[in-house]
């Protein structure tokens, strides 16, 4: 801790934010009222209440914000950030209609290191504005994605993909290992930047490279990020070209272990849940790619009963349509009481905890993020619940999951650093990137 | 139609709206580019490309909306406006304990002609704010809610409530009917107010009432609105109670008529959709309600195959917890797919259907509202496509329903009044709303 004695016997940090609530997504779940937290050095150095805090601190930035709630900034553990430049082209389609005939063959043509920059720029800035301080990505040319966040100020986890088909990353799995390799190296010393390996899904990545891709998590100590269960069609064909289920055939190849992130999780046995729930490895949960896709249903009440840590994620923005943290926890409420027949199930609390803490667990920052607790960085994220559609106010953590919007998130700090400031970007060029938009719209559209 | 020829030899008209696009949700599904709307004396006169317009038209006030889409106004096909006040206050509840417990209690001490009055318009400020132009109300004091609704500028259907233990409002079931007929003479000649009866819940209104109401409806042409089937519980009380499931029982009464909008209508057989759909009846679909208090699935796209015609309702703000009919067309797009199995399902342009022309169809003013047509009330509502987050754009109603939120909503005008101009409301003084919320809050909490 840099905090100092100055002349007035008071310590000294660098920012201190008084709010209205502090929800820290600690252990006990704690929220204060009228509390102060202080920022020295990236990092969270006190939180107590904002009286306390006068009296001990002093800084150069003090920002107020008497209507607002301080959260963790959101973590959004699976997406494909840079296919935000494919919003909307291709709706209402079912999962491999939708990737054969629309994303595929875009991808083919435009896929590239520019595309890549300016999707993933744009993508992070719709992130920034909706809350989010941290994202796993899986898409192609990770080098690219993870410099891009670095310069932007937000954490990332690059995903080293490797998929059984070429495109302009790589031409074979060795190809896509040996670059991501390449990649984890690069980006080892940059404190916002982790990789995990990217094996796409099970029906797109044999048994050699998943094989390959567990040696190697396993000796540099990085998560493996997987889509899996996704769709009937997926398991179907699992069992038809491999035998067993996706799960069973990953297990078998000593993939489910506590570096695993599954994504998706549709269509479970329940004795899949009690296997799964043994391994220790995390699920992902992207609930409204799973209903737009028309997916199936994740058993989220069932994975959280099953001591299974659940994160969430938004998907790619062409499957989604946004990369809205709020919505995804909101829809997450609803979607896991329907599907629970229970009104009881998934609270809001227990949202706001998998968009947040759980995210960090599966991603193992933990230690670093996901909650607002002294020694933790400062990936903080401002919600202004005082608009007419946060009022009255009952209790804070409703309006925030239920009720509030992503418009309502003013400010966000990702390790000490403001990104965004009275809904303000701080590092990006909002204009700019409209008008990278509007030029790939008009090349996707010739097609 | 009122425009008349001035010395230019230009048609004078009350407005001129110049648009990026207009979706007409018209029979073609028309959405034109660059176009202007023309507005005389509350109603649509003409509807063309912005360079015929500005030939053929002049007027005081002239906008230009270069980003936006005109669509219809929203129509929310129900809701219980005034519960706004009760936003958050208990949630993650099934629906009987949420309502024994907390609502019934809290409607019992406090519901009184101002709490309609203000939580009436709180909710008219915030479905404004949300493009909403039509709200089809159930609630207690509906006199007081169409005043609100009239002096606001909204159209509204008063509900004339029907339910068989006392409130502040009325005594009994021959109380409430009397109460309502008085209220359907006093708005006879209000242009923005409709009534129509509104008996609670198959389990709340016995048989005489309901037979009383059907009797009534058809002598005075004016729909029925009546939750139906929103839980299994239900259900099951009634095959206990009445010896049938509800919707026959209902049927036996001779309720299923085009006069009926049956709100909510989920764990439904078949047979049960083959019979609604040959009565005519219509069906109100509450996707965020049935999900947040787990009532069950409505099988959208099932009842759409059977050529029932389905509005949308947001139902109240305590049950949702919010009125944006944004939400809910992509809440419905969204579970729609998920609960047919088929990504096809639902699709934008049917969601955006059924959230505008549906719902005025079902309350009988499709000849008034519910699409932008020349001839029709001036009803529109515009939202700015230029946010980041509708970057880039590929198609305007795909970025409506699966990417927009209700902030990107800047203008709205309903019978040719301006409500909402560039977010801010015209006929309603936020901070006063706010401050009574605050009132009733600390009012509430102390229960």
């Amino acid at each position: 801790m840099t905090t100092k004695n100055s002349a007035q016997g008071l310590l000294q940090a660098d920012e201190i934010i008084h709010a209205r609530w502090v929800v820290t997504v600690d252990r006990q779940h704690n929220v204060h009222e009228s509390h102060g937290l202080v920022i020295d050095d990236g990092r969270i150095v006190a939180i107590d209440d904002s009286t306390t805090i006068q009296e001990q601190y002093q800084a150069r930035k003090i920002t107020h914000l008497k209507d607002h709630a301080l959260i963790p900034g959101f973590i959004n553990a699976h997406t494909h950030a840079a296919m935000c430049l494919m919003r909307g082209l291709a709706d209402d389609l079912p999962l491999m209609t939708w990737l054969q005939e629309h994303i595929w063959p875009i991808e083919h043509k435009w896929v590239s290191s520019d595309f890549i920059r300016q999707g993933t720029e744009h993508a992070i800035a719709e992130m920034i504005r909706s809350g989010t301080t941290a994202f796993n990505d899986m898409y192609f040319f990770p080098d690219v994605a993870a410099a891009v966040a670095s310069a932007a100020g937000i954490r990332a986890t690059a995903g080293l993909i490797v998929i059984d088909f070429p495109s302009a990353w790589a031409g074979d799995w060795q190809e896509y290992i040996d670059k991501g390799l390449a990649v984890h190296d690069q980006f080892r010393s940059d404190n916002l930047i982790t990789t995990a390996f990217a094996p796409h899904a099970p029906y797109s990545v044999g048994n050699e490279p998943l094989e390959k891709v567990r040696i190697l998590s396993d000796e540099l100590e990085i998560p493996i990020h997987m889509h899996v269960h996704e769709t009937h069609d997926e398991i179907d064909q699992g069992i038809k070209n491999y035998g067993s289920r996706p799960l069973r055939r990953l297990d078998e190849i000593g993939l489910l272990t506590p570096n695993l992130l599954a994504v998706h999780m549709t269509h479970l046995h329940d004795e899949e849940i009690v296997r799964f729930s043994k391994t220790g490895a995390h699920a992902i949960h992207c609930p409204q790619s799973n209903m737009k896709l028309a997916s199936g249903f994740c058993p989220a009440q069932k994975l959280v009963d099953a001591g299974i840590n659940i994160a969430l994620g938004t998907d790619g923005a062409a499957s989604n349509n946004d990369l809205d943290m709020l919505a995804e926890m909101q829809y997450t409420a609803m979607l896991g009481k329907a599907v629970a027949d229970d009104a009881t199930a998934l609270p809001a609390e227990t949202a706001l905890t998998m968009a947040t803490i759980n995210g960090a667990k599966a991603l193992g920052i933990n230690d670093i993020t996901g909650s607002l607790e002294v020694g933790k960085a400062a990936d903080i994220t401002a919600i202004d619940l005082s608009e007419l559609e946060t009022q009255p106010l009952y209790s804070p953590v409703s309006q925030i999951v239920y009720a509030a919007d992503r418009r309502q998130i003013t400010h966000v700090w990702c390790n000490g650093n403001n990104l965004l400031k009275n809904r303000i970007l701080q590092t990006l060029d909002i204009e700019k990137l409209k008008s990278n938009a509007l030029s790939w719209r008009q090349k996707i559209n010739m097609l």
